[in-house]
Order: C-alpha cells, then sequence, then structure tokens
C-alpha cells in the first residue's frame, strides 16, 4: 500500500500501527522520527521501525504518507518542521486525540490546509504509553475517527481510510468540533475525574487508609489516572473549552445527586442510580 | 466451626461466603433467609444453602451465627425481625457496606448493643449482585474490616475474625466511624461519580454519540455504575455525612484543575496529573 512510511513520534499507537503496517504487508519501509535518539534507536533494534531519525534532521520529501502521533501540545512545532520538505503528493495524517486544534495548528504552519492532510483519531488508547507496550492488532475493532477539513481530497481521506480498515478498525467520518465535543465527554472528562479522584484522596488526611483499604472498583476505576501526564496535560489545553463545558455539566449533576442525598430523599437517588445502571447495561456492556 | 449458621439476604457476598463455609468444612447447616420464596428456593436447589425460610417466619434461637446481607437501609428492620428469637450466645454479624448506621439500628432495635454483635464488611463487592453470581474464593485475600462496639465481647470479634481468615481473608478492626469515612473515599465516591458520569452523558444532546465512541477505557470507568441501585440508594442515606463531605472535597478539587485549564497553566496541570499518577502508580498497581 504504501513504500515509505513517515512516524512521527514512535510512541504507542504508531508503534502498534507499525507493527500492524509491516504485518499485512501495508508499508515496505518504516522511518521513525523523534526526539530521543536513544529510545529510537531501542524501537529500531526491537523491528518496530526500519530507520530512525531525529526530529529537527529530517527530510520527509519521498514519504508517501506521515503519521504525527505527537503529543497534541507539540503538533504545531512538528508540523513547522516538516513544512520545508513535505511533498504536495504526501498523504499527512495524525493519531491525536483533539483535532480543531490540531486543524488550527496546521493553518497557523502551512498557510493553507494542505490538500492531503486527513486529521484522525484512533480511539485505542490505553494508561501505558511508550513503543515497549505496542502490541499487533490493537486497532482490531477499534473505531477511528477522520476529520478531513474542507480542503482534504477525497482519494486522500480515502487512502487513510483504506489503511486504518486494514489493520481492522472501523472508521468515521465528521468535523473536528464534534470529535472534540464527543471525546471530551467520552475521554476527556473520564481523565479530569480519574486524575483528580487520586489526587482529592491523596490529600485527605486518612490518604493512607484510605489506599490500603481501595479494592478492585477503585483499582478499575482509577486505571486511567495512570495515563501519560505530559499527553493528558496538552489535551486539556487543546480541547480547553469543550473539555470545561463537560466539567461544569458533570459537576452540575453530582451536585444535583448530593442534594437528593441532603434531602435524604431515597426514591430519586434510586431512580438517578436505576437509571445510570439501564443507560450502561444498554450501551456499554460489552 | 459452626453447627448452624443463618444467612439472613442471600446475594452475592452471603452465598458466596456460604460456599467457601461449605467447602473448608466450617459450617454442617446453612439456613438462607429472604423475602423472595422463588430466588430462596432457588439457591437451595442450586446447593447454595441447605433450608431457606421466608424473613417473617424466622425462629433462629439455634443458630450459632448470623449474618446479615441485605441493603444497609433494610438492616433496622431485619433486627427488629430477629429480635424475638435471637440468642444471647448467638454471634451476630453483618456485611453492609456502612457501619454506623448498623449500629445505630442495633441500639434503636435491641434497646442495649449485644454482647455478641459484631459488625462486618468484607470488601469484596462487585457491580453484579444476587447469589447467582456468588463464587468460591471471592474473599481470599481481601480485607474485611470489622467495627466491634464497646459492648461486644472479644471472643466474638475473635470468631468473626477467625471465620473470615478461614475463608481467606484478612481481618482488621477499626471504630464504625473510621470505616465509613475511609470507605466513603475508596467505595462510596467512585460509586456516585461513575453513576453520575453516565447520567450526565445520558443527559447531553449528543448521548448517542457519546456511547457510540465510548472505547474500552470507558468501560472499566463506568463498570461500577452497573452496579445494584437499590443497595446504593441505601448506602447514599446510611453514610450520608461521609459521603456529602467526600463528594464536596472532590468537586472543589476538580473545580480547582479546572480553574488551571482555564488559565491554560499548563506546567498546573501536568503537576497535578502528574502527582495522581504517582500516586496510584505507587499505591494501586496490582
Amino acid at each position: 500500500m504504501f513504500n515509505k512510511v513517515y512516524l512521527i513520534g514512535v510512541g504507542l499507537i504508531n508503534a502498534s500501527l507499525a507493527k500492524d503496517l509491516r504485518r499485512h504487508k501495508l508499508a515496505k519501509y518504516i522511518v521513525g522520527i523523534g526526539r530521543d535518539e536513544g529510545r529510537l534507536s531501542k524501537a529500531k533494534s526491537l523491528g518496530v521501525i526500519d530507520e530512525h531519525q531525529l526530529l529537527q534532521d529530517i527530510d520527509i520529501s519521498d514519504a508517501d504518507i506521515i503519521v504525527v502521533g505527537v503529543p497534541v501540545g507539540k503538533i504545531k512545532d512538528t508540523f513547522s518542521v516538516l513544512k520545508s520538505s513535505l511533498s504536495a503528493k504526501t498523504i499527512l495524517t495524525d493519531v491525536g486525540s483533539s483535532k480543531t486544534n490540531v486543524v488550527n495548528a496546521a493553518i497557523e504552519v502551512f498557510g493553507e490546509l494542505p490538500i492531503n492532510f486527513v486529521p484522525g483519531h484512533p480511539i485505542a488508547g490505553s494508561e501505558q504509553s511508550g513503543f515497549e507496550h505496542s502490541v499487533e492488532n490493537l486497532y482490531q475493532n477499534r473505531k477511528v475517527i477522520l476529520t478531513p477539513t474542507e480542503k482534504t481530497l477525497e482519494s486522500a481521506s480515502n487512502t487513510v481510510t483504506e489503511m486504518w480498515e486494514r489493520v481492522g478498525a472501523t472508521v468515521d467520518l465528521m468535523p473536528a468540533d464534534k470529535h472534540d465535543a464527543i471525546l471530551s465527554a467520552t475521554s476527556h472528562l473520564p481523565h479530569m475525574v480519574a486524575y483528580n479522584l487520586v489526587n482529592y484522596l491523596g490529600q485527605r488526611e486518612d490518604a493512607e487508609s484510605i489506599f490500603n483499604y481501595a479494592a478492585g472498583g477503585f483499582y478499575d476505576f482509577t486505571r486511567i489516572a495512570s495515563s501519560d501526564p505530559t499527553m493528558w496535560a496538552d489535551i486539556c489545553i487543546a480541547n480547553k473549552h469543550e473539555i470545561i463545558h463537560s466539567i461544569d455539566g458533570f459537576v452540575a449533576s453530582l451536585n444535583g445527586l448530593k442534594q437528593k442525598i441532603v434531602e435524604q430523599d431515597k426514591s430519586a437517588i434510586f431512580a438517578l442510580f436505576d437509571q445510570a445502571k439501564q443507560l450502561r447495561d444498554k450501551n456499554l456492556n460489552k
């Protein structure tokens, strides 16, 4: 499918993609690009990539496709590095968790949105990070959202769609702002809540006892609070408005529940819990 | 260890205990008591209990030990039914998720706290409920908290401790109010947050898309929102003050994080997430 693939950033998402591109014979040669020579060498020695280059040195003019997988706060700087050698024929996509800011960064850096630019987001993250945790088949039955811009050629969207489908994913297209609203709710808000829950408990006087008596449910519940802090701090800035909106809505709703507890209105509390259970059992049980 | 055990309520916790009491030859005869004849018959036919009786009919004067496993809102009514035939020799314990209200219910019903009354809480719940989900070995390596009162005989505490230890648990003793404060943080607050997260998302205009794009992390995160609503509405009333305190602290902390997002203070956000990750990785990774 591709002769030469450049992966900018060789973390969990891009390295897992590399493994599948190779396994399914979708890429002849994969170049990994990053900032840390030592880590890139290790990724190469593990066979994740065929070659590595440091981000500042690169010439990506012979790329069929470039997949940018860096924290979303680094996306603009990354585009700036790519700009000088980016061919008009090369497809440029990314795997960032927010999309409006990626589109805005492209406008700022490239002036006009490239016609082969297809912003994307495979919904397949984990609390783990780094190529050491990359796995084959990560994208099987996962969803990938692409947010082509008004300038994006259909052929470019089709190519990126095909790439993700051939590694097992289902691909949906939608506007970047819709992506950001949905993900602020399904992913960003839960991360804020989980990080905050651990911090709140950690600052309580009885923190030691609390962690001592935390059981399995709590472990699952806070799993995502072990996610990469750099990546998530970037997402907070990149999708600030939607995240604030989601936090405000969540807090208003939680205060509504609290009020029912203050009033000892057991039937109202039961109704809220019953509704949540039904919503989840209907929509989320897998 | 016991000739005759009465289990009041044959749900996940008591039925799992029954299986282990039998397996480890700790009980010769187990009577299951409840409100639903059909369900009790089924539990008997599955071999979980040897005999069943309806709650209103019971004579428990020959019990060696009674384990009350009903929603904590039903504990007072349950004690009232037990009162007339409770022998002074019989050990009375429970498995409720809140403890102060159980002690208060005992004072109200019995007038004076029984000397063989040992309030308890095995920290081994699940989002599943009912004897159908009971399993052997549920308590292996789990913690059980006992909150003996000032009237409780040491021999009674020792017997209940031994019972839980012989089915694999570690037993800690502490005052009821300390238990309630800790559990409000480790268990009750996360349940409030999970129920509320699902409800908040379910009421958004984009709810359908949100559930459609929810991924594995979200599934884990909201697992406890599939817990039994009756049980949890009862816990909210029973441990009201500690739960309100925990919700207030959590919301204040979340609003602190939100403020940093409003200010786009990335280094402060990073520091909060990094602290949470370190706290969790240190205290909770299993």
